[in-house]
């Protein structure tokens, strides 16, 4: 089942994953996730926001246990950030069913669309859709690099755009979905577990940073005479990183522009954008008042104008702590894995669903960390400890 | 004279010109020139590159005195930088007329084309080519950015490219050549003087350094488990400030590429330009040593590689002794104006031209050392003691 699926989308020269959305990598593994349903006598539909449900049992009956995670990819990504959590919960199902297990509930294995947002620069689409978290209009405006539009992508793709929207019956009819995941950090790693629950994702904002200087020539202007930028950027990038490690948080100044941008001109502007996400609403905000107060103070020295700008902001998603605690207890009495419960920093189709219907993530250990790259890798066996764990958890929620 | 340079090619926006080579602008700039010339009885003429020269007296006879500097612009230039030594030539010329002074030797007035290089991106075109700095082969790959040729420019100025050439003759006949320009710094401001006379042309280079980091999740990397090579940047171009301060020099970090460039990504690569230059070649050396050694510290500490790579190179220009001493002299004397001896962080022709025939620069105060800006700016009275001290220097060199 997974040997189907790596091929797709794979480059040759970066070995990494192409899959955006309504691609034909794409399609190629919306047609393998058709026929793993299939094979498995399992319902299969695609729902009206393109997202691709397979069942066991009749979700009308309410109640519904679903997993599942995504298939696309961001630019030259791994293979197991979405596609794990998709195979896994195939996986699950046939070691269910080799258990001999009853299903009292309705069994959804589903695979959103569009998680990554690589093409249309907005992530989780097809689950924001269906939660309503997106709304048609919006929706109807995110147009990717080359100018065409999702609905224009979606009908090349063979599929109706005419249906998009809010799917709150669908929603209604899900009693708890529980997504696995490749873990994108090495908390795992470090604490020697293959398994963890996710308590929360983390609230994360980006700020910009406009340092306003004085261009002049960078050959004849005295170091006193300047009022040069880049100066008090470089000592806020170094206090975001300190403020970030006080905070046991993350920052991280990975965009910059500079006007002109020229080797021998001081220049008159930079731009430097701050991603910053921590565990709790508290420590994000000490290290971005931080940060601020510090650029503030090293712009003033050097006679350097300083705007601050909020460009995103998403709160923290905490998890449905009544089924985060049963997935705790199933774990701990099915196997004999140690299972920490831990926050991430990365958003996924789990935190937007959470606002609407009681969901859980799992998370398998990643070795190095590395993630969005094609490095990104997890052991087989933690695989399989994950599709034993993901089974152990169906069981206990799904199965009498 | 001044009145009618002013308003060309400049923009209603900035206030800042766009004077540059081979445009309408530039046009009508040597029109002006030309007139200029010929109102006062002088042999106009260009030369094989374009080149324009004002003569009084048969520069055939050898021995000439020449003035003169560039009336082309960088974009958003200011009104000073070139104009002010052309402008300051034909001024001091009527200066002497009205002294009575006598010629002995032929005077030649000069505006070298595209000194700024603004349009093909190499500076003192004009002066390189007569002077055989720059080949004909090199001259003829010169491209702007619409693609357009330098020789390609010329024509459609209405200037025959195929004469294009060194022009060792031309230049066996000049004594002396002798270039004021408006001081691009504050060192004439600090000291309070009106005028300095040149020493020297600094060294400077470039050299690109490379920090190559991993790219990686900017929410969910550990900071323990990051090499993100920001950091050592921003360490390099703090150490560059510490370096340039303890040797007396100058050093600017002001152009940077970032890969992937992405807010939500720890960068691969962060690609800095540094661009040093300093009094004499040991405080060169050791400031571009030291900001190499502490970025090699820095990229180490952060898992980081780096490349250093010295793109470009210009030793220093020693301007004539003999010829320096003698307006050191002649301005000693005439004037009561004190004129220090400085040196400069900036290219000009007269550097170009120090290879081949003795040359001297004269500075006139900038009260804010802002260049190539539009809010360059040198006070009228310090403008009239510039005229009034090139005057003096050619009459001492050139008349009885």
């Amino acid at each position: 089942m997974w040997a189907e699926l790596l091929p797709v989308g794979r480059s040759s020269a970066s070995g990494g994953y192409r899959r955006h959305a309504w691609t034909g990598a794409d399609a190629d593994c919306r047609t393998w996730f058709q026929e793993q349903a299939e094979a498995r006598g399992l319902t299969y539909e695609t729902d009206r926001n393109g997202n691709q449900w397979a069942w066991l049992g009749d979700p009308a009956a309410g109640n519904a246990v679903v997993t599942g995670s995504h298939l696309d990819s961001v630019p030259d990504g791994g293979a197991f950030d979405g596609p794990l959590g998709v195979v896994s919960a195939f996986a699950a199902l046939d070691e269910l069913r080799g258990r001999g297990a009853r299903f009292t509930k309705p069994l959804g294995i589903v695979n959103f669309g569009d998680e990554e947002g690589a093409r249309f620069g907005l992530a989780c689409v097809g689950s924001r859709l269906t939660s309503g978290a997106l709304t048609v209009e919006q929706a109807h405006r995110l147009t990717d690099g080359d100018g065409v539009t999702l609905p224009q992508a979606m009908e090349s793709a063979g599929y109706d755009p005419g249906t998009l929207g809010p799917d709150p019956e669908r929603l209604a009819r899900i009693g708890a979905f529980v997504e696995l995941h490749v873990e994108q950090g090495r908390a795992l790693d470090l604490s020697g577990d293959r398994i963890g629950i996710a308590s929360a994702i983390w609230p994360h904002g980006r700020w910009r940073f406009d340092f306003r200087g004085e261009a002049n020539h960078a050959g004849t202007t005295r170091l006193a005479d300047r009022h040069d930028p880049m100066l008090p950027y470089a000592e806020t990038v170094l206090a975001a990183r300190r403020e970030a490690e006080l905070a046991g948080a993350v920052a991280t100044f990975g965009k910059i522009g500079v006007e002109p941008n020229g080797v021998n001109a001081i220049p008159s502007l930079v731009r430097g954008w701050l991603d910053s996400r921590a565990a709790d609403q508290a420590s994000l905000d000490t290290v971005v008042t931080g940060v601020e107060k510090a650029a503030r103070e090293y712009a003033a020295a050097h006679g350097v104008d300083l705007d601050v700008v909020r460009e995103s902001f998403t709160p923290v998603v905490d998890f449905d702590h009544a089924l985060r605690d049963e997935l705790g207890r199933i774990l701990g009495k099915e196997t004999e894995l140690r299972v920490p419960v831990l926050g991430t920093g990365a958003g996924h189709d789990a935190g937007i669903l959470s606002d609407r219907i009681p969901t859980a993530m799992l998370f398998v250990r990643n070795p190095t960390g590395v993630s969005h790259s094609p490095a990104e890798y997890a052991a087989e066996d933690d695989c399989v400890a994950g599709v034993n764990a993901l089974a152990d958890v169906l069981e206990g929620l799904a199965c009498t």
